[in-house]
């Protein structure tokens, strides 16, 4: 018989991993949401094989994957608790890691949860189970952050139908990178942004606007309460990595006019140029 | 008869303004470049009706378009000056103004140029004819830079027959906008890639990298020479600019974890989200 995978909150990314479940057709997959409207639409776009409003139904499941933002993933996890089969394993979804692993420990402990943290590193500016879409995991990397002797197994076996693979880090690890590779871009686009949007000249602005503007600050469209959360759960990683980027802004700005400035420029478009397909 | 439209430097720009011109069926345009290959390779896409190596061939010219990188437009124009016509009028492609118009002043006040400043918002990290395109200035904005007595019609005229709408700015506010919607996101491209750059955990970085990553640094793969060029010339715009940009960014940090902070999110992800069509 084929696993069952509870997926708590059904939106973009919950909605996503339904419907790559689905289309593997290794999993039953089950989605547990709130909001009737929201389980209508997964399962009207193929997300779920179920679906139930009542959190109580994750007794059914074997893998339960909490997608809801950030904030929200311990205090939920804390509500399968009393619900979860012996054998279950909990994982997430979240674009942190050290501080929700710190939040659920103690129920870890207590040997009330299997814990296995995850972050698939795929997402859009997007949100809701409308933008899903069944390909957004595959060629992408899904972060495991192992957690007390939960085995990891099954969870990357899950994550790797999706199409995706699997690199283990620790918590710290992961919030560390995350925070320049990702954070770090975010905060960087809000505040380009907000360099513009400030001024009294915005109207003429917006209309010399062109590629560059255009997709160096796309994220900042992204939903400012999820990502008020993930930089909040992600502080001191996120500082530190300003400091980084503070300094390589100040190496550049007093090279400007210089030999040197080009060598810089030279460096990064020599290591920018290759990713991404050269996209 | 058809009047007469001489590009000096057919790369990206040049020829994407070649294939434009030669569709709206308004102009004879004929391409000049010290490079036979580039001149064969404009030919062949379709962006030039003749061409030359030589530069006196501007001697046909009706309208020149001086489309090099920016330091050498003004080179470029002096050597020009000896084989225009009267009538002929000069402009060029230079993101950066007023450093160019100061250059060309001279010449002007001794009646042998006719010149306009022109910046088309339009561009690629690709360069060269090959990435040419006769829909690139389409839809785009070209700011016209005015510049003595020179009347700016014809060359009004010449950008819109590409599809392109045309504002007319002084070169300082042309300098400051694009320093900040233009050169100040460059630079940043390029602080957010050397933060990464520089550790010694690139490997895992680059497997971990995702959309914001891709889309925030996509205009560091930009060519540094003509990237050098453009800095060295707008420099002090430029420098204010990322007065601007330190300011956002340091009323961010203060803020990550406080009420305020998802504030300052709303507000620029409110600015961000309906331009260039939700893209």
């Amino acid at each position: 018989m084929k696993p069952t995978v509870a997926i708590v909150g059904v939106g973009l990314i919950g909605g996503s991993l339904g419907r790559a479940l689905r289309k593997s057709h290794r999993y039953r997959v089950l989605g547990i949401s709130r909001k009737s409207a929201t389980l209508r639409e997964a399962v009207r776009v193929g997300a779920l094989d179920e679906a139930s409003k009542n959190i109580s139904a994750v007794a059914d499941a074997d893998l339960i994957v909490v997608c809801t933002p950030v904030a929200l993933i311990p205090p939920t996890i804390e509500k399968l608790l009393p619900f979860l089969k012996p054998s279950a394993i909990v994982t997430d979804a979240g674009s942190v890691k050290g501080d929700i692993l710190r939040r659920v420990a103690r129920w870890q402990k207590q040997g009330k949860l299997n814990f296995v943290g995850s972050h698939p590193l795929a997402g859009s500016h997007k949100t809701g189970v409308k933008a899903s879409r069944s390909d957004l995991f595959f060629g992408s990397t899904v972060v495991l952050t192992p957690q007390g002797k939960t085995r990891l197994n099954a969870i990357a076996a899950l994550w790797k139908a999706t199409g995706a693979s699997v690199v283990t880090l620790s918590a710290d690890r992961h919030d560390q990178a995350v925070a320049l590779i990702s954070h770090l871009p975010h905060l960087v686009a809000h505040a380009l942004v907000q360099s513009v949007s400030r001024r009294s000249d915005t109207p003429l602005l917006k209309r010399l606007m062109a590629g560059s503007f255009r997709d160096t600050t796309r994220v900042a469209a992204a939903d400012p309460d999820q990502w008020d959360q993930i930089f909040t759960a992600n502080q001191s990683a996120v500082k530190q990595a300003l400091m980084q980027f503070r300094q390589a802004l100040v190496r550049l700005e007093r090279s400007m006019g210089r030999p040197s400035f080009r060598s810089l420029l030279k460096q990064s478009q020599k290591f920018r140029q290759p990713l991404f397909h050269g996209k």
